[in-house]
């Protein structure tokens, strides 16, 4: 009956690794409904059906759980920029910032924890966690980096411009566009609030084109 | 010993009045000192000297005291932008870029409470303070379009990207370049997270001359 150690160990890292799963999971699929500013740790412990005090065996605090998650995001964004920069015919910037706008616009809890990453999360969490968060983050940059130099020739400055101003407007817009239904209402009714309707992927793909077509000249 | 009605009105419009103030220098002065995020209403009311509750007998939440001193900040950062707009010799980008970058790096706290605004600010306040808030922002960027359109030509829209670019990456950079001791510490001594470090006025020079030179091109 009894088992080989290693093979217990083996199990229990991989009972270890589902739960975690289960937990960015269910953190996920709650900020995707609610917005991540209103989950609560005691929300996501009751999504995954734990008490609250075996979660944080997992993990240090809400915001480590929402860190890991915008991590996740960058390497799932990043990967999928690529491929469109790989694909992308022309080296124009404004086929590079449709890739950029069309990308990120498609990924709205991405969008959203890119605006609290430097608020909220990364200031309630461990600096070991922080760490792994930023070279993640660089590493990601420095990927798409390689491509932007082959397609427009942009240097390692020109590119962290361009991708904080990408992640940093995202964040910033998803956050105008997503006021929740009180304001949104409020916005669309008030006609001389007019202008205080943002929508991100149009407004965020005009400001690449011209960042990348001055950055050109 | 009785005084005119009027008198009596005048003078408790006048207390009123000069209790809000003192509320809202006392919001500003912690949260220059301490960042916006961490301060509360109970931290105000100790400023200034008051009963949390009978702070609250002027504005509705915390929230509404910081989107009020935004507010504020939008209407003084206006006024700078305009005037050294007024006085700048060129129509160049570079001239435009530098007014924007240099007016709103000089303002710290106005940084920090352009990113809190649409997190949290707008999310804790009654419909009528988000209107009013909204009103003075469109207001001034109405104003501050004027100027763009006599130096460079810009459009409405053209105005409404490049002012939505200027302040949601001016309170984006901010977050970033104030990560806290703990945090700044950690990126200037680990070599690999040299990029993490941000400087808000330069790199927000960079991002707007680049704007403005392609949306000009």
């Amino acid at each position: 009956m009894t088992q080989p150690a290693s093979f217990q160990r083996a199990r229990s890292r991989e009972a270890k690794q589902a739960r975690e799963t289960a937990i960015l999971e269910a953190a996920r699929s709650l900020g995707r409904e609610r917005g991540i500013r209103d989950v609560t740790l005691t929300d996501i412990a009751a999504e995954v059906g734990m008490h609250k005090s075996a979660l944080l065996r997992y993990f240090e605090t809400r915001e480590q759980i929402f860190l890991e998650l915008t991590a996740e995001g960058w390497r799932e964004w990043s990967t999928a920029l690529r491929t469109r920069l790989r694909t992308t015919p022309t080296a124009d910037p404004a086929d590079v910032a449709d890739a950029f706008a069309t990308t990120l616009a498609a990924r709205p809890v991405f969008c959203d924890l890119l605006a609290q990453a430097p608020l909220n999360l990364e200031r309630n969490v461990s600096l070991e966690a922080v760490r792994d968060f930023k070279l993640v983050t660089l590493h990601e940059v420095a990927l798409i980096g390689a491509e932007l130099d082959r397609l427009l020739g942009l240097n390692e400055q020109q590119t962290l411009d361009l991708v904080s101003t990408a992640t940093g407007m995202a964040g910033a817009l998803w956050q105008m566009a997503t006021p929740g239904p009180r304001l949104r209402e409020l916005y669309t009714t008030d006609p001389r609030l007019g202008h205080a309707v943002v929508e991100v992927e149009p407004r965020l793909r005009r400001i690449l084109t011209a960042f990348l077509t001055g950055t050109r000249a």
